[in-house]
């Protein structure tokens, strides 16, 4: 069996409190958390923005990990050395070194409990198939976006995203601390089967495949003039009809064209219906009312298994 | 008829983002807001936090209003000057007198929609009484916390909270766009039927008095160690039973005893059996899981109504 290390990252978001406050708890009462074995390492992503209860000080961690802007040291802003900082400790080359990176992220819209992967690294896709197939988890694949790169978990061989929600910024929620733990051990069980070479993968994955996002209206100075229509609030992962009215106003008598759903209009392929990130409310600052994702099926492939196994009995 | 003016302040906390959108929309199509004929003030609170989406920049606007904490010229926070301002401009006796100030909030919490009441001024209760007896909505009655002063409304001869939840900071959300518009237009309303002396109150009113509030469970650092029980969440305006359980705590597996609901050992009365401002996000730095009322029924008294009627129509 491998003694491949695996990074636990809680509060990479100042204003998310769930995780950090079960980072608390493990540490304080080890037993309380099943790692199956595995040797772990928990760290709060953003001291600093956790204290101030911010998301970010100088701005978003979790877009800081762009190899083009850890490498360019003429930018310091404090995300960005505490980025550095993380690398320098916990990557693969780094002091403590870590095969994968688990990032424990809530949100506003409600989303549930699902699992976020960036791009088609086989072993990420071997992770997240196996947490399906115990927890039937859906899995949100981001990739080709220009307007969001350097996420956390990219830096590590093997990592990916438990996102949960909805919960307000700042707020502890007992539903969210749960599911959290539940995912976190569902990912260490699969990580610990992987180690052992015991991991059998299911015949193959759903996934969500992100294909853009949509603001809200605006104003010529920036300012929303609607928000999410209320018969989509809360309606994450199922399906937009075309015509469906996706924004609101107050006053507003009748829904305008413009704001009702077709999914040519705003540029996406006909298959792009599945919203995500709906309400999320740090978004707003990133233009982004929700996501629009395809629903894929995926069979699994042996070589996602092989990547995993390698990774984790190295 | 009376002219007094009431002066509208929406986005006294930077990170409440509904009231503030209702502004804008109702300064560009101004027929969009049923004023009742009443001349309307509308104000953005605090335009720094606003722009900076927080709830305050250097302390909360909504508690600089104490009339020592004002005259105190030694203290210069940004939100302490952008007070003084506000009542430079709008106070009775400013540049552009009110004689009525209704604050526009939302709070994280499953509250509804309701009113904010703070003391006992008869011009107040009867606005609320008024309110209450064309929408039904809960009143909480905000007296004698000696850990809460300096409300913005206080500073005018009549005024009083709309709060709205639940919605996340930052968050636009349609429900509370609308139950905020309802409430306001439900406020000029009764000030339009006072100021032509045409205001009849119903027989009584009924109050939730705020008694005091409870923290949740936190370790020596000040770390909260629990939060809300899920079985708590959401309940505002409702009962708490006897050895009910308050908090929960990840792998805690039996609620320990002194997490159950126990007046007395609170050191409440026994009828403050009544919870609100449960899991409000803005309120785990001010130490406050959720406060503690006592429901009570009180007879409209004929002073009320005279008080609110001479504002209005003078």
């Amino acid at each position: 069996m491998g003694r491949a290390q695996v990074l636990v990252v809680a509060g990479t978001h100042g204003n998310e409190r769930n995780a950090p406050a079960l980072l608390e708890r493990w540490r304080r009462e080890p037993r309380d958390l099943d790692c199956a074995g595995l040797p772990v390492q928990l760290v709060l992503g953003n001291p600093a923005a956790h204290a101030a209860n911010r998301r970010y000080i100088d701005r978003d961690l979790n877009r800081c990990f762009a190899p083009e802007l850890l490498a360019d040291l003429t930018q310091q802003p404090l995300e960005l050395q505490r980025a550095r900082e993380l690398l320098a400790q916990f990557a693969p080359t780094g002091a403590n070194p870590c095969a994968v990176a688990i990032d424990l992220h809530s949100t506003t819209s409600g989303m549930g409990n699902s699992l976020v992967v960036y791009g088609r690294r086989p072993a990420d896709l071997a992770l997240a198939a196996g947490v399906q197939a115990r927890l039937g988890l859906p899995i949100y694949l981001h990739e080709a976006d220009a307007a969001q790169t350097g996420f956390l978990v990219e830096r590590w061989p093997c990592g990916l995203v438990i996102e949960v929600g909805p919960v307000a910024q700042g707020l502890l929620s007992a539903p969210i601390l749960r599911q959290t733990q539940l995912a976190l051990e569902a990912v260490f069980a699969v990580l610990a089967e992987a180690a052992a070479g015991e991991l059998r993968l299911p015949a193959g994955l759903q996934v969500y495949r992100h294909c853009g996002s949509v603001d809200l209206p605006r104003d010529a100075a920036g300012e929303a003039i609607a928000c999410v229509h209320p018969a989509l609030e809360r309606q994450d992962w199922r399906p937009l009809q075309v015509g469906q009215a996706l924004f609101w106003q107050p006053g507003g008598q009748d829904c305008p064209a413009e704001w009702r759903f077709d999914p040519q209009t705003l540029g996406f392929p006909a298959e792009a219906h599945w919203p995500v990130f709906i309400n999320e409310a740090a978004y707003g600052e990133k233009g982004i009312a929700f996501s629009l994702c395809r629903r894929e099926r995926w069979a699994s492939e042996g070589a996602w298994l092989e990547a995993l196994q390698a990774l984790m009995a190295a």
